[in-house]
């Protein structure tokens, strides 16, 4: 039918001969050994592709676009890999564009709030350009020391900071795409506003490389808060934390990180934390204020003091950068401590309504059972963003597990939550999707791909088929 | 051609006959006396539609869209008449769907800090409700009073509080929408985050009306800040003010309200404001500073600082809300006089970048004298959000006029900016969308309206033809 995957050519040696006279023989990776590398991202989804192209221009991606057109094989665009969905993993056979080499950071505009960047910069490289000259880009995906600004995009990555200052689709003012056609095309405004038309920009964001390859970002900058304080809190149960996130949220609080740990995660990494009494706890909150300085102490005070006002059990504050990193630390090390432990493991990424939060947690050991799993549960208690770290005592589980995420996820769905919050589908959830959209809603969104990529030839198979 | 207009169908008796019986005679107006209400917004643009019809639920709106693909007939659907860009008057002899008696705020729920609510509900309905419970709903068009939250979501209303919290389009975090086909499809979730799919809600707002009814929202309440200050600046030169607003902004502050008036204005309106000294300066920044009590002052007195530092002639603090809102009402008579004094007046609504306003503005008399206008500039400072007030001493010069505001958008343009910052395309700007927009996106944009409306049948005519 109509949506099915058109059958796609191999690279033979004659479209390989195309591609390099298209791009360049610098632009071309064939080596075996460094194919593989491309064929993966954060997840156990592989992949290797035909070839590479790490192109450095919108040029090269649009001769390479065209060339996929006429020959029809199919291209995978891919920022650093760091993706938790697949959604980088090429298709059998096709071809992998790189985005890393396109890595400058093109103006930081004091003057207009403003950064243009190339897609392959590393979000932390892009924060730490934007401070140097008083300004901020929120957006803070936990790879943000490895991720590109370009796969943020795609993906309409968040992180901790999303509480506050939303996702990396509140970040995007603009942009410059070559679509799947080769047409390139600038999208959105080059400032802080813009109601022209269709918000194609924004239909971009979060695409997942199916609708463009982007070639640029116009991104908005916030001043930057100066100061930052933190705070850790111990409660002795989960629901009695998050009880404590929303009276701080109605008292007129903006934290500009409220993460929690449950009870499992605290057994796993406890020990890393600079205080006592924190394997007795049942759950924990990590707490951010940012802003202006001798405002940001205080304020977080008052926040401790509701914290204790709803059953804390202790609250600590970090007194200096130092400490600040290692409670941090603590939250990083709960997936690193997961994957090393866990032969199988699945991170998932639901979202529930922000006071669904302890009741979705509390019922998964009965899921747990069913399944064989064990589920760790931690992330973004300010937004309802779960990270269901889903594991088991051998691969040869995936299929039960399999049947158990379904379960966790329909959990979500049954809360008016949302099968994924920050990660994406790509492959990865893909069987997934009819559980939360409908027949008519994915039949748009086809459609949709089908006006901007009429040959299916740019990362066909992801989000759906 | 494909996109030209399809034959539409006047609402013969018959048709009007079969209206009744899908919508029932309570929605129905027909009296000629009342339909002249419905066939205008706030632009000068006029066009009484055949019918109205006034509906109360989803079910209503579906059959009327029913009716129009059978008989293809024109629906034009219309929250509170608000808009400035004639995106809701209706097409000749066609249909009007007004959804204001879809008027329930459906829930403010203080746990998830969500609202759901149906399109009629008037903006400042929604802030006082959410407020009465600790809760923010941020988007303040200066129409918050009569305007629909439906309308603000179909043009991605902003104002005043942009600059720190975003537009209309930050707060939907999903809707259900009834498409031109009939289709009742919900869209996006009902939590803070969500990345499942292409981003049709984002796709919804501000389509202006174009690819679907929206009949009910899920929006993003935040925190409320308890604690509001307001500072007003005169500036010898407005150059002067806009260097105080990025020193302003890149010292860390972010206020909730950063606007200006230029000297033409305070010449209009100088009168109104409650101290000496405003008709001798050439610019006025009224600013605002929300959050935490005793934290509000001090930060607003840092930022007058930094205006004095900037060149300030003078800084006044409103000392009490009485006096704020005389500032505020200041602001707001810009408009009201504007149109008092001068028999033509086309409010146009550009956005450049930041650092450019003055630039901007400064060279406005030079077209002022090419094309006989007259032209009053202020808006949001802190967004390069200008609203161009083009005025003319006759109604006979509308032609000339026309095209001074065609160079006057080109100047934006030139600049690195855009032909709308709120207002959006409707009737009244899309003879300009070309000179924004390249002929590939309009086409791709075309293709996205196809999909939704097949029949072309949902205000047409509206953003492109």
């Amino acid at each position: 039918m109509f949506y099915s995957s058109p059958p796609y050519s191999p690279i033979t040696p004659q479209i390989l001969a195309d591609i390099r006279n298209a791009v360049g023989e610098d632009a071309l990776i064939e080596d075996p050994a460094k194919l593989e590398e491309y064929g993966k991202d954060a997840t156990d989804h592989r992949q290797t592709p035909a070839i590479v192209v790490r192109a450095v221009s919108a040029a090269q991606v649009q001769a390479l676009l065209r060339l996929a057109n006429v020959h029809r094989f199919p291209v995978t665009p891919r920022g650093l890999g760091t993706g938790l969905a697949g959604g980088s993993v090429p298709s059998p056979g096709g071809v992998v564009l790189s985005l890393e080499r396109m890595n400058r950071i093109l103006s930081i505009d004091t003057d207009n709030l403003i950064a243009v960047v190339e897609p392959g910069v590393i979000n932390l490289d892009l924060k730490k350009a934007a401070q140097s000259k008083g300004l901020f880009y929120p957006p803070d995906p936990a790879s943000l020391e490895t991720c590109s600004i370009g796969g943020n995009a795609a993906t309409n990555a968040g992180g901790p900071a999303c509480i506050k200052y939303g996702t990396t689709r509140d970040y995007v003012l603009g942009l410059e795409a070559v679509l799947p056609t080769g047409e390139i095309m600038e999208m959105g405004v080059q400032t802080r506003k813009g109601v022209v038309g269709y918000d194609l920009t924004h239909l971009m964001v979060g695409s997942e490389g199916t609708l463009g390859v982007i070639t640029r970002l116009i991104l908005k900058l916030i001043p930057n808060p100066v100061s930052v304080n933190t705070l850790v809190v111990l409660f002795p149960e989960l629901s009695m934390a998050m009880k404590a996130v929303t009276s701080i949220l109605v008292s007129g609080h903006i934290p500009s990180a409220l993460e929690f740990l449950d009870r499992r995660c605290l057994e796993l990494v406890g020990d890393l934390l600079p205080f006592e009494g924190a394997r007795d706890a049942a759950a924990l909150l990590v707490l951010e204020v940012d802003g202006l300085p001798g405002i940001t102490e205080r304020e977080l005070e008052k926040i401790g003091e509701i914290c204790l006002e709803n059953g804390a059990l202790d609250a600590f504050f970090a007194p200096d950068s130092h400490k600040r990193s290692q409670m941090w630390e603590v939250r990083r090390q709960v997936s690193v401590r997961i994957e090393r432990d866990w032969p199988l493991y699945v991170p998932e990424d639901v979202v529930v309504p922000i006071g669904r939060i302890a009741d979705f947690v509390d019922g998964l050991p009965a899921l747990e059972e069913l399944y064989e799993m064990k589920i760790y549960s931690f992330g973004h208690a300010g937004d309802g963003n779960i990270h269901v770290s889903v594991t088991a005592e051998s691969r040869d589980l995936a299929g039960k597990v399999e049947k158990g995420i379904r379960a966790v996820l329909a959990r979500a769905l049954s809360m008016g939550g949302t099968i994924s919050g920050e990660h994406g589908i790509g492959i990865a959830k893909k069987q997934f999707l009819p559980m939360e959209l409908s027949t008519e809603s994915i039949r748009i969104q086809k459609e949709i791909k089908r006006i901007f990529d009429p040959n299916m030839i740019l990362n066909p198979g992801k989000i759906f088929d």
